[in-house]
Formats: structure tokens, sequence, C-alpha cells
């Protein structure tokens, strides 16, 4: 068995690791680490898991041995912690911002705080875990992407890839829930100021913009920026996102859609909607997929992509726990064959 | 024009009462007090409020002159600070439980924290406005009902007024919307935890228990308890206290209805709905509206009322202008006729 | 394996169905009926299982063979159609109504239909999975309880069984998420007259109450008659029932809360939650959890639990496959161990 | 007075234009009109009004007299009624989309249906209140823009009559909450598959794309088509459009925020929020303003332009009885002061 810890044990992105490793053959939990919870029980935070027994675990802890732990944290935390467990031949997955970006200036704009030192982003591997190699011998840190790249560049990456649009015609408008922001408390997403409330928030700041950016550049190997706004929606669960660009050639819905099919034909967890049908983000609550639908207008060759996921899940925990597959030699769906809680 | 200042200024409560007197045509709102913001447009709070221009008054302010002052804040304060306003020949309506129990024990059991002078609580006059006598000319503070008890009382008072139920029977199983809770932040109220969540609360040890036995001990001139049990709903607005009481004789829900319609057939805000129909929350939102349906099991002589209102309208706001429509000898429907909003 | 077949395809309890069998090893659904659909693709209907070839079978096909038959109708169904499948030796789990109630007068009054025959009736098992005891080789029909009657019966059985309380003194006050209602089209579960509405219903009048009532009855060996008065939630899923009864002696809440615990040691999904804590309905969110919160009150010896379910998952199909499992001599909790899905 | 009757009374554009003219001083309601439930009290239909004595009227009357008719109706049934009334020299402000579209080949390509003559269109004047110019003595027939459009049109004006975008460069990406999609069933707005969902829908052919084209086409003066995607937002109330434009030249935020400024200095309705902050839909909720906030990147002279209105008042009932205030000739924000409902 794989011995995991998580740390950031409080958070949703820790518990949605417990939820979905519960049912992970190949996977034992064997620490939740909460610096300010040590020695509770989780289900003190977490009433759900009221029957488990865990109890948060201290950082501090020096006897530690594991396999791999995950961060499940906001930024700022895991640039500082990982080389420890590093050091102890420990893999790190890492679902927070600190190792996406290799350019610490870039980080530095847009977290407002100190980058990591440039041999740690160096090492990392950002992993979009359906277009990622990994070298499951030589990688001991993977960057877990953010909710909303995952959705918008597995959206865009046949795009990008195919070389068909104009790369400086990339809009995205993209809408989550309000797990997205976390479990810490803010004025905003106080339930009766977020209930019955749409709102766009971040134009043209949003961290996730130069994640977007990175990969579609790198992908591209020409230097490609983004329009990215996004949008607070009044659910819990969820992301769509809504891209538009322009193609280079006439092209039509049935060729665009089939070229699409030929990008995920072998990605469990992708699923191309029928031509005329697009997803909603219901379709794919409290699963891994991300489910696409495609648009083309013909009369100004302008795509329009509408992808949708969990955020906590292949937006964040699932998709970690897909790199964990990936990084231990597994099959990348083992453990995550959920189907989505409908209705 | 009566002048009126506002105390909480930050707070929903506040908020309402801006909303509401903004349609009086005998009020103008003079000052909205914040301790911790003062100097600040309301707006930077309240973005719904752009147009206006109002900013927030510190209370450290010793030029104060208008005729009434509301207090819209949690508990613990209006105590401290209401005298010196009536101290002024200002007239205040508190909004807060700092001078509705009598009982300065009960007070301190319930809130845990010192009671108001016995004095000052035995010159309040808590006043459901459907049934209170206020002589103008000699009250100077009015303690403004909680919202659970409002909702409660409005449904128990022909019940106990008339001598025909049980009065140790009486349970009330209620729910409230979160606005409820206030603005402040808490976990239970972050939108991800609260959103399609469903609890009691607090059972057994509600701040309004000891409120309604006041109430209703007076009423019957004979102690009553009540069970009391509170529950948080995911939805913004609305209370519906559903009552289960034993009538001490054969009844029929003809001749229990025929009482509530005779017991309200003056008051503009209390509709008893048709028999066999009960209220929805949403049917009162956003108004000052208290709709009451009835029902009798005669074949236990089982009687169950449920009764709704907007929280921060009839249970809080819009009582507390009712109160001051009669504190200044208005009819007490003044500015008060708005419709509910729907959907 | 286990071959299952399952009528009303299109329907919440059949969707759930197949989402918690995916994970049953020992189960392979084989077909999934729909009158109106049959033919077309599942996820047709269900995108969300857009992954999957199921198709919708009809109920005419003769050829039909397979070990047990859900039925996840509305009443007036199984009635018509169980007699089929239970001629050619195929068991049968009715999620409907058709099979619970014993008293053809009494299923008549409230489902104001025509009942099954009283040998049908007689032949059929009512399993609340915790406390009946199946004959595997015996069994051909199990009546899957309703909803709220499993959230109810759950919390009350520990109650009536050890005689400790006034079997005439039972107020249960429940409260259901919007998917209790079904798929079926109607002006009140119309998002926009749903959202932000909390209700009463079907005072005195609801299905589930002779249920409650007949399990109780044969339980205590007396006739018990309850008060139960429903509640619609704006929110998906989730109940919770709060249940006031009147302790013939004083008791306290450790002795009350020491005794669930005893009655429910073994049973895998019954979490008695500590004293002072109450079950919300996001904790038990998609899981098979029924979560029990225990409450006496001293002076007047009344209790008040409080339990909490998923209605589409222990309130059905969840209840529905430990029944299952039971019938094939299987371990109860079998293919159930998901998580709650949280937040 | 002026007396009013509406058409479509069964509906939400009618129940808020009761709920909305309620507060008008100049306007009597006279007619509540609905062919299927003649004769009932609108109570029954809507509890909500359950003091109010209204019954609908049908619209077989011949004895009609009144001002004008509102018809909150959908599509295709205007066209139909309204040269009756315009027959008897009563005015009708008509919120279905029956007399927006000039062209009626577009009509029928979008709608489906027959278009109205081409005389009766000819007639009628399209009305964004705030730059219409309505002759009072010679206008009989107004088409009253639809939700979509409102808050779409009021952000683009400024930009479009200004000259300083490319007009064949405008993205919108609107999104709106459940009750744009009025009362009648269907299953996508029950409840249990709305809530928790976020959706696109009708891409490339919703109603409104044509409707925006022929305003701005006109305003232009050249031919415009844009690109418009709706989403739906699991709530009640409230448009958000998201909308990217190319500017011609560099501009800044502050350029183009004193820009908007200018153009709505005078309107009452319109709130330009400060450079920095974007409306969000709660804030408008139950009132008729439409707030709108500014952003360019300089970086590659994209605008984005976030307007805010809520559907059923600025976008439908609310701008109408602005549209009434213009053909009466009364101040144009005659009866519409209310403030937004918040939380």
């Amino acid at each position: 068995m794989i011995e995991v810890g998580i740390v950031g044990g409080s958070g949703y992105g820790a518990v949605e690791l417990i939820r979905l490793l519960a049912h992970h053959p190949s996977v034992k939990i064997k620490y939740i680490f909460s610096h300010s919870k040590a020695g509770e029980l989780v289900s003190g935070t977490f009433p759900h898991l009221n029957h488990l027994p865990y109890r948060f675990e201290s950082l501090e802890n020096n006897n530690i041995t594991c396999d791999v732990v995950f961060f499940a944290t906001p930024s700022n935390i895991s640039k500082h912690l990982a080389p420890k467990f590093l050091a102890q031949n420990i893999k790190v997955i890492d679902l927070s911002g600190d190792f996406r970006l290799k350019d610490r200036a870039v980080y530095e704009q847009f977290y407002g705080e100190t980058a990591a030192p440039q041999s740690a982003l160096d090492s990392a591997q950002y992993s979009i875990a359906e277009w990622s190699t990994i070298d499951a011998s030589n990688t001991q840190l993977i960057a877990n992407p953010g909710c909303f790249p995952t959705a918008t560049l597995l959206a865009l990456h046949p795009l990008v890839d195919s070389q068909i649009i104009h790369n400086n015609s990339i809009i995205i408008d993209a809408k989550t829930g309000v797990s997205g922001a976390g479990r810490s408390l803010a004025q905003h997403v106080h339930y009766s100021e977020m209930n019955e409330n749409f709102s766009a928030y971040a134009i043209g700041k949003h961290k996730h913009k130069p994640e977007i950016e990175q990969y579609l550049t790198q992908l591209a190997d020409e230097k490609i920026a983004v329009t990215f706004t996004p949008h607070l929606v009044p659910m819990t669960r969820g992301i769509l996102s809504t891209i538009y660009v322009q193609l280079k050639e006439h092209t039509t819905t049935e060729s665009l859609h089939a070229q699409f099919q030929r990008y995920y034909a072998d990605a469990p967890f992708v699923r191309i909607r029928d031509i005329g049908e697009f997803p909603k983000t219901k379709e794919v609550a409290g699963s891994n997929f991300c489910d696409i639908g495609v648009y083309v207008n013909e009369e100004n060759n302008q795509a329009i992509i509408v992808s949708v996921i969990d955020n906590l899940v292949k937006g964040a925990s699932g998709q970690a726990i897909q790199n964990l597959n990936k990084l231990f030699g597994l099959d990348s769906a083992t453990g995550l064959n959920q189907l989505p809680v409908y209705p």
C-alpha cells in the first residue's frame, strides 16, 4: 500500500482527498496534518467523518514515514514545508500554487509573496494529468494545477496544439462555485451575501491567468496572453469555463468536434459531448470528469468551447490522485471511478 | 418630519431600516452610526446603496439632535449606550435583546452577560405591535421583539388569551433563514457549509425561549414554559414557526380559524389563511406581513399553527417602524405597505 | 454476480441506484426499464451518465432473466407489475409505497388508489434494514421504507422498544429536501418558487404517517398514533426529523444517549452523535448514514431526538441495497461505504 | 389616475408589475387579465397577494376601458391581441418579444413563429428608457426591451455611440437567474435539477441576439453582429452581463470610466461604479437600477464591461413602468424609487 500524508487537514481539499482515497485500492491514509489542530479528532472539524478515528497530526512530528505527502493548503505554505519531506525521500503532490509558476517574478506579481527558490520551481512538474508524462523514478514534486486552469486547459490544449486558432484571441469567461474560495471566513462568502448573488472578481489579476498563459506558451512555443475573467456562482461545487477563440480558417462544428474526440479518445475522464449539447456543472459533480461541448460560428470563424469540472475533484483532489497514480506507476484512473452525484 | 438615527449601521437590521424608511412619508434618516466605520461612506459597506450619500457617523458625536434612535445592534450594546440618548430626550427603539427580559437573572443565564439595571428594564416597553398599547407621551424606550418570538407570539396570543389550550403543552418547532444570524462571520454561515444544509441548534437554550415564556406568562397570568427548537434553513430570509398545542376541549378547525380571524380582523399585517392553506415564507418576503395557517386534529384535540414572517421586516426592522409609528401617534401601518417580493 | 433490473429508470431513485451499485462488488446492472423511453440511451435523460452505454429496456420484453428487480417508481405501479417478476422467481425490492401498508383501507385512504391484494401485502416484508430479519430463502418481496419513516423510525425504535415513553405523545416535525418530491414537474418545485422558500405541507394527511404508525404499533403491540408534519426545505437532498416525546420517568440526557449507543452499537450506518451535538443534513449527504442526536429536558421529562439521512440514499436507494444484501446473504454494508460528500 | 390593465396575469412579469405599481402615485390597476383563470382570485395563484381583492378578468370582456395595457406574456400573444386595444385608443406596452424586431424574417428565424404585420412592427417604438425619446401624443405601442438586451445595451450604448470600439469585436457572456425563464414548467427548471447547477444554453441562437444587433446597428448606422452566450445561474433574480470589446485606440480605465459617467450623468437608474469595483446582481435586486463597472486592459486595448440588473425589474416590469411614465409625460422615475432588497 502507498502510505500518504495530507497537509492542510482542516480544508476542503484535504477532506475531499479523504473521501476519494477511501475508495483507492492501493492507498492508505497515514497522516492528516494540521498545525492548529494537532491532537484533535478530525471529526471535531468535520462531523461528517464522525465514524472515522483519524486525529490531526502535528507537522512537528519528527518520525514521519510515508511514501507521499499531499499539500492541500493555501499558497505560501508548501514552499516552506515541502523541502523537509523531499529531503526524506517522501514525494510531494502540491495542490497549492507555490510550485506552478516557473517565473519567480510572475509568481511574486500575482501572489504578492516571495516565490520558492528557482531550483525548486525547476524540479517541480506541473501536471495536467491528461497531457503530462511523469517519469515515476525521477519525479519527486508535482505541482497540481489550479481549478480554473484545469477546466480551461483541457479545452484549450487541442486548439493550441493543433495550431488552428489565433493564439492572441483567447477569451476565457470562467465561473466557479464558492468552495473554490476555500473554507476560510470572508464577508463575501457569508451565506446571506453570497446566496442569490452572482459577480465577477479579480478582473485582470487572478492568479490562474499566468498559470494558463505559462502552459499555453510552452505548448505553442510562442508567447500567449489570455483574457481571463472569473465569476462567483451561488453554488458550492462546479466550474464552467466558456472560451472564445478565433479560428484561422473556416471550420465546421463537426470537424472541430471530431478533433476534440480524437484528442481525448483514450482519456477516461474527458467526455466530449454530442454536437449541440453543452455540459452543466451538476453533470460532473462529485466525479473526476471534465465534460466539453463545442460550437463553431461559421459566419465569423469563432469557436466557443464550454467545459465543466467539479472544482474539488478534477480541479483539485481528484486530479491530485490521478497524478499520484501516474507517479506510482498505477493506471491513472485507479480509485477515481465515482459516478457523478445527481441530482 | 421625525428625525431618526440608526446605531449598528453596518448590520442587516440597519440596512433594512434604511430600505423601509425610504418609503416612510414622515421620517427622515439623519444619522447612521457605526463605531468602527465612522466617516466612511455607507455605500462602501453596502454597495447596493451606491447612489446615496450617507456617511457613518461616530457615536462620539456630542451634537446629536434627533427624535428617536434605533439600535440595530447585537446584544450588550444598547444597554450601555441607550441611557445617553434617553437623557437627551431622544426616544430609543431597541432591536436587540438587551431590554426585553424583565428578570435580570434570566437574561444573564441565557445571554451570558450582565443585565441592564432593573430600572431600565422596568421602563422599557416590550411591544408586539399588534397587541401592545403605547402611551406616546410617556414611553421613551421600546424593546422591539425578537424574530422568533414575533412569528410565534402572533400565533400563540389568541390561543393563550382565549384560554382554550393547556398552557404547558406548547411545542414550537421554528425555522429561520440565515440572515437571522446577522452579518458577522462564523464557520457555520460560510456559504459552502450552510448551502444544502439544514440543522437544529441551541436546543433548550436559545435566547428567544425566555422571551416567549415571559410574554405568555404575563398574558396568562400563570407561569408558562415552552419547548422551543430553532432550526437553520439554507435561505437568506424568512421564519416559519410550526406550533403544537393541546386544546382543552373538542374544537373544529373551522371554529379555531374563525377565532383567529376575529383576533386579527383589524390587524393590517396579519393575514389568516384559508382553511387547508398554509403559508410559505416566500409569500411574505420583503414585507411586514405575518401569515398564519390553522389546523385541528379532532381525534386528539391537538392544534397545529403555522406562522411565517420575513425575519428582517416583521421580525426586526418592519416591526420597529410599526412601533415608531405607535410611539409618534401615526397610523401603525405608515410606510410599511410594501408588497412581498415574489418570486 | 447478482443480476439486477431497475424499473422507473427515468427517476431519481433509479439514477441513485445506478450510482451506488457501480461500487457494489457483487452486483451487475442488467436492465434499466422505462416504459416511455424504451430504446433510448439512459444518458439522453441523464447526461451525467454520458460515458455509460445503458439503454432503457421495455417492460414488454418477455425474455427478462435476472435475480432481482428494484421498483424505483411512484406508487400505483409496482402493485401491478411486481407479480409478473415474482412469478418468474425474480425477487422484488419495491421502493414505492405499494406494499408497505398491510391494511388495505388505510392505503386507500392515504394513497387514494385501490390497494394491492391482501395476499401480496401479507407476503411483502417491510424492512428497516437495521431492525428487520430477512429469511433469504423465503423472502421474495421487500417493501423498502419511505424516506421520512426511515429517518424517523431509526430514532423512535429504541424509545418505543424500551417502553420508556408515553406512546401517544409522539410529535414528528420532519423536513425534507426537494428531491423527495421526485422528478415530475409541478408548480411548487419550480426553481423560482421553491428557492428561498420554506413551507409545511400535507398536514395530517401525508402517506408516511400511517407507515410510521404501523411500524410502531407492531413494535409496541398497542395502537400508536403520531403527529407528523412534513416540511419542504430549499435544498436538493436531505431529511431532518425533529421528534418530541414524553418520557415516562425522569431520565438524563446521558442515560438516554447511552441507550441509543447500545441499540446501535453494531449498526454500521447509524452514528449516535456526542451529547450536545446535533447532526446536520449535509453531514450525511451522498452516504448511507443516519446520524442521531439526543437531548432530554429534565424539567418536564421531554426528549428531543434529531435524526438526519440523505433521502435518496438511506431514505431510498441505499437502504434498498442494504436490503438486497440481506436478501442475498451478503454483509449488509456491502457496496455502501461511500463517505459523505462535503461540502 | 392612469388606469391600467395587465395581460398575462398569472406570470412573473404581471406580479412584478402589481408589486411596483402599488407604489406608483399616478396609476391605478383596473384589470388583471388571464385567459385560463378568468373569475378566479389573483391570490389563488399568488398567495403572497392574499390581502388584495383582485380577480382575473376575461379578455373576452367587451367593456374594457382603461388608458394603457401591459402585455406580460410569452411571445405570440400580444401580436394577436394588441390591435384590439389599440383600436380602442388604449395604449399598449408589450413586455414580450412580439414587436421588438423590425425585420419579420429575423423574427421568424429566431422565434419560429409568424411575425406581426410589418405595419404594426413599424408603429411600435422599442424603448431602452434611458435612450429613447417618446412622443407622448403620437406613440400608441411600446416594445419593452428584453432582459438581456437591457443589461447589455446600457453597457454598450456609450461604446458604440462614441465610436471608440471595433464594432465587430463584441462578445457578450451573459448570465441570468431562473425567473427569466418564466413560470412555466420544464425539466431544467425543476428545483432538483437547477439547484447547484450552472450551464450555458441556446448558444448562437437566443432570441435576444438579433434584438441587441438591431439596436446597435441602428445606433452605429452600420451592420453589427455580436457573439452572445447566455448562461443560467442557480438563483431566482438577476442578470450579469460581461462584455468584451476591442478599443480602436489606446484608452485608460480612467478615461473610459469618465465617459460612462458622462453618458449617464442624468440617468437616475444607472450607477457607474467606482474604478476597480464591479457590481454584483444582489446589489440591484428588487430595484430598477442598472449598475455598471468598467475595466480596460491597456496591454491589448480590450475593455471589459460588467453590468447588472434585476431581470424582473429593470429587465422587464420596472422598465415598462419607466416607459409608461414617459408615455404619459411623467418623470421617468415616478414610482420606481424602491431601494434594493439586501441581503
